[in-house]
């Protein structure tokens, strides 16, 4: 079975909520790619349920209560948000994790690292922070700043966050390639551990799938 | 070994990282507040590690790459992010999640609602909104209010978000005591919701051992 097809509806085969259209400028943004990436990193296949607009305001809130993509079903499994779907995920996966307590645990914390702390700083610079005045757009731009320079410092001698691949780095660089690429340049280790992150065929393929799906 | 209390270093023994020092304002919302509500949810004594500004700035990134609270030792278990922390507890304890994989999974989708849905959009309307122009400045506020309404539809006919109490109730009450009270009380079953989750005894000697430990 080919990953990432849509495909007919079987009792307990695994589902993963998807957009049915989005505008342009958010075609391989959208956060079902963090999912997809996953996906692709463990191996699994899955079948894309696609959602439109009036769908998400209405029924599809008893799978996932804000509206939002993307969500996950799989037998009795039925959840939202994509770092839970990437944890839940990761939790059966050694591709995604090591499944040791403490190997687990680290992963668990980058992937909150990355939707928590870094995540909501790059949103703010990216969407709200040209409408601020000084100093409190300065103020923002430096909040992300810091978060980005921690991030520079915790890669010295790194080539991953945790000397291997993990799911924490998936979350990281999902969240990470949204950054203005004029910001980012001034990060030299961030930028080439994006880079690497990005050039796994999971990713090539999870992006492909996506924007394949989003095409008009 | 009462809980919450400091207690010499003994290797192995479970540490959470907290302040030693608090601006008034934010006593009793420090983000250590979390996991010490799930460590007295699940019965567990814990000693603390308070970190000054100077450490948080140096050494303790070694533990915590953001120089953030908290951070968590156990044994061989190192991590760090309050909700990343919380799962972990979650995954170790039937008080904080059902055990069962679909049980596990909506606590695991609650709690990351509660840090990526729902904390940036109570963030922005705390802080950067009221520097924001009109129309900015709506629709921050708009979007913190499309998430309280998803909540508040949630909790038709639910006492907590998934028939019991877990630690997603725990995540999304830690984001929503902090949202203005003005703005909450258009939403009386969310209202409601919160005021149980906030009558907890853990949640009151959480509270009241984060007060006792920045008290000046």
């Amino acid at each position: 079975m080919p990953m990432g097809e849509a495909l007919p509806e079987t009792s307990g085969a695994p589902e993963l909520a998807t957009l049915a259209w989005a505008p342009a400028f958010a075609r391989g943004y959208v956060k079902d790619l963090r999912v997809r990436w996953a996906l692709e990193e463990a191996g699994r296949p899955y079948r894309t349920a696609p959602q439109d607009h009036l769908v998400r305001d209405g029924a599809y809130r008893a799978w996932q209560p804000f509206g939002q993509v993307p969500a996950w079903r799989e037998g009795p499994v039925e959840m939202f948000e994509s770092a839970a779907i990437v944890l839940h995920l990761a939790a059966q996966s050694e591709r995604l994790s090591p499944q040791d307590p403490a190997g687990a645990a680290r992963t668990t914390s980058w992937v909150l690292a990355a939707v928590a702390t870094v995540q909501p700083q790059v949103d703010v610079a990216n969407s709200i922070a040209s409408d601020l005045p000084e100093p409190a757009r300065a103020a923002c731009l430096a909040r992300l700043a810091s978060r980005l320079a921690a991030l520079e410092a915790w890669l010295a001698g790194r080539d991953w966050l945790e000397g291997r691949f993990t799911a924490g780095d998936l979350m990281m660089a999902a969240v990470i390639r949204e950054v203005n690429p004029g910001t980012l340049q001034a990060y030299p280790r961030l930028t080439g551990w994006l880079a690497r992150c990005l050039d796994r065929p999971a990713f090539e393929a999870a992006l492909a799938a996506q924007l394949a799906d989003l095409a008009e």
